[in-house]
């Protein structure tokens, strides 16, 4: 399907359920795609951060687009990570998920090389170039180590290399900067700005967000799809009421011991845990090498849940 | 053929040449790797960062492997990197490439992703389990942003995870730590401390170093050969004047124009250029995004090796 | 004065005006304050990093306070900046100010030096312990290399170490958490949480800050108090419409050539040149080391405020 | 007494003793300086991070160069730290000490402002126009966290602004850049190039250091001058053996619980540890806020001692 210009509302980037030997599990997957949908998403985000598409092989990548694609395809529009470190690699990539059905694409600038704001552009022009769909720019400092500045993000949309933005940098001014870069330019009205954070939705939708790609979506559709209702009604006290309820259950992503295990395991841990338990998925794995939330940390995931009446 | 414990030596970091297209130039590979071997290195390392690895798609690579293990294999090493985001990803291209032949793999921790000394160390262990030959740890934090902690080093060569290291961090008080450490534990006799910067070898060799990757060595290998025999002579008067000799022919690596390209662009381009004005390679491009250099910019890598008498 | 608990409003952090042998011009200091107050703001916060408070002598600190506080000490609260490496250092800061009357002083982590929460923790508690009048954390990691972690400014809150919270960090989702936290707890009902960020006001309002302290409002104190009353009433389409009119004043910041300055030389030296090009100020000087703005760029600030309408 | 032009040698930061209540011990400053002279240093540098000037008040800095010149003033250089974070706060350091009686003042790039390499220039040439005494340059970029680039200290050397450079960096190639850079221009002969780095005093000297500013030298003066007088005497070896005896015993810098305490916390409190053990100083406080090691922390900084027959 064409992807909606601009892209609005809630698009969660999906999980990836592994069965305990890490491969990936596709009924689980399709399950996760179901409570999703009923959740009222708007569009589905494969292989992103939350996905963790910079874990899975190839072929996994390959496999959940496919099946997402084939159990929504049509339905809803389902964007895809090219997430690698260079252009050539990244266009593979594209190369694989477009032929897998994916209706955009989301990239990030260039990584573990180092590089410079004229060779990012580039990036971007030659995925352009290659992808025969949508590009969108996904600007993640925590894992690219730059941010993409907002008047290259405003270059590129405005010569056409980038049909949105999913901003998971943290930097609200940054991202208001594009927003309000965006909306000034008319040739620019079907210019996607999309959050990644999970506990501003409310603030970027108000400054003019077209929405949110927030992965503890996975955990709560209903939250957040009900919180950019009251966003795009206006109505703001009952929207921050909800955004402090969703905040209070993404301090999940901490139970992890951090003497023990980074912020990524803990956090994809905490969200796959939460998704066990709420029956959606089979197992809680993460890929390797991250490593396993103990049994105490899980309970502890469980209490956030019921926390908030999801459990 | 079996790399040796330790490897030493001079083991250059294999330029990648490609087509004005941008395809791997097979016939210059053939001929930089014999100008490789006329100089007298000790082995080959291809698919590291100075091969441009993170640019290569996957088939790129595979055709990398199998020109260099197809041209030399069997008379020296050929070492190749496992470039990737995390270990399910890094274990297919320790599949790829060993089998194209490659004798030993090296792989850095995880990057773009989050990550914690645990889950290193993790990393390495099961990239150890699933390798049917020696890998060998890559710390290179201007990549990864993480450095690879000297304990952690040697506890992995301790149980036997890692055959050795290869450190392009800059930090030699850390490398040293490695280095001693190694050299205090008879079980380590075999485990290889090479450097990866090009402008201290004769300081980690001095301190105990067992060889150097250093990426100038595609321009002059010569000169890095003449350097490691001088030290392991302990020459170490004539190995400085060598070793200082080679520092103002790597000061190449800054000629381009910092408000038009990164530090990748530049030094890749200098060294490319270099091997094209040697006559070496056909055609100096780097890969995309990569800026090339400029004419006048490639007119100084010229006068820098005019100083060393390499033109 | 007593500082009100929470203090609320906007809070200038006042520029320090030079002569242009870079001593502080006290004419126009008193004017930028009779400015500021006629702009209606709701207390001064002097010796800032808009203040140049890194770049002022002990001398000109000292001058600093006791003019302002001459000036209007009694009718606004006067906040003063404790800016320096360390506990001690900081507690010979906190006496000169206080002597020279401020209400309360404002400190951050301690920087230059490697540091750990458990350090930040017993440095606050430290001043608390020294300080006559309250402390407020200040949160600048872009100074300070380290990021107050949201518990620990609750921690410190809850054991009435600090009062209040200046955030320059940026990161609207981690102020949430502290101003949610402190909105959780009765017993911190005084405690001000304060945003530093120019852009994004609107949206701290929003989620429950008490005010704001933005460097901008030297040069537009009454944007800034129009901006804090629409949000007070619940106002948020005309605060989103002022906000943006003082987001595309903000972009005056960037006038200054990057190949010949720093940011702090282009951001501070554009609040002075406006400063001076409204008549408030009478030179534009800023402290050395930074570099003046060249006649070019100066033009551009007054164009900056001219599509505005201040000029 | 003017300081050697280039100086060379061992010039140890030399720590500053506290009493139980964080003031200046006196005659412990004057034990340990006798200590040094006793052990054959070359000089004494007051004032730098080991010294722990970032948390000693501007009383107590004074006190402690007016006691180290009172006590060797005429014998050996004192080289003194005018540690703040911009050029008129610095300016009021370099009258501070030299009115104490500095032979040189060593300072670094602007910190806590963002800056820039024009405002770096800046800094120092006004420092220079400014001091009384030779202005060496101080690279720390773990504290500043700026890199002094080697091409703009070698300008600075050649129009006479820094007379030397203590470099902390760690970073031996941009070293080696300086040393050679000032070594080929005869107008630099009298440029001092020291190291900061304990661990690669040899390798730094066989490179052609002027010599070392080793922090762990407080606590084993004789083996660094040992050090320093096998690397004059070419004898490699034997140097070599000394470095790394001084690098097991500097291991006692990560005594300290990582979850309790900072880097510096645990360093300088090993020093201090040290020094008290040996029977230097009455007395093992750090300043605050930094923690005090503990009871076992302090054993285990004892049998590093004994371990290289120290204690």
């Amino acid at each position: 399907m064409t992807v909606p210009a601009p892209l609005t509302g809630v698009v969660p980037p999906v999980c990836t359920p592994l069965t305990p030997d890490r491969e990936v599990d596709v009924p689980s997957l399709v399950r996760l795609v179901d409570h999703l949908v009923a959740g009222g998403v708007d569009g589905l985000f494969v292989l992103g951060s939350t996905s963790e598409a910079a874990y899975l092989t190839d072929g996994q990548r390959r496999r959940v687009v496919e099946t997402v694609v084939g159990h929504v395809g049509g339905q809803l529009p389902v964007l895809a990570g090219a997430i690698d470190m260079t252009t050539p690699r990244v266009l593979d990539h594209v190369r694989a998920v477009t032929a897998a059905g994916a209706d955009a694409v989301v990239a990030t600038a260039p990584f573990y090389t180092r590089t410079h704001p004229a060779e990012i552009a580039r990036h971007y022009r030659l995925l352009a170039a290659g992808s025969p769909v949508p590009v969108l720019a996904y600007d993640l400092p925590a894992s690219v180590h730059v941010k993409l500045p907002a008047d290259l993000v405003l270059e590129l949309a405005a010569d056409g290399s980038v049909a949105g933005l999913k901003d998971s940098s943290g930097d609200l001014a940054a991202f208001r900067t594009v927003v309000t870069g965006a909306r000034a330019d008319t040739a620019l009205s079907g210019f996607s700005v999309l959050t990644g954070s999970e506990l501003v939705v409310d603030s970027a939708m108000a400054l003019g967000a077209d929405g949110a790609v927030p992965g503890l979506a996975n955990v709560d559709p209903v939250g957040y799809v009900r919180l950019d209702r009251l966003c795009r009604a206006g109505d703001w006290d009952r929207a921050r009421a909800e955004q402090e309820r969703l905040c209070a259950l993404f301090a999940m992503v901490g139970v992890g011991d951090t003497t023990r295990m980074g912020p990524s395991s803990s956090a994809l841990g905490a969200f796959k845990a939460a998704l066990h338990l709420r029956g959606v998925i089979a197992c809680p794995a993460t890929a390797d090498p991250q490593v396993p939330l103990s049994e105490a940390e899980t309970e502890q995931v469980g209490k956030y849940l019921a926390a908030v009446g999801l459990l």
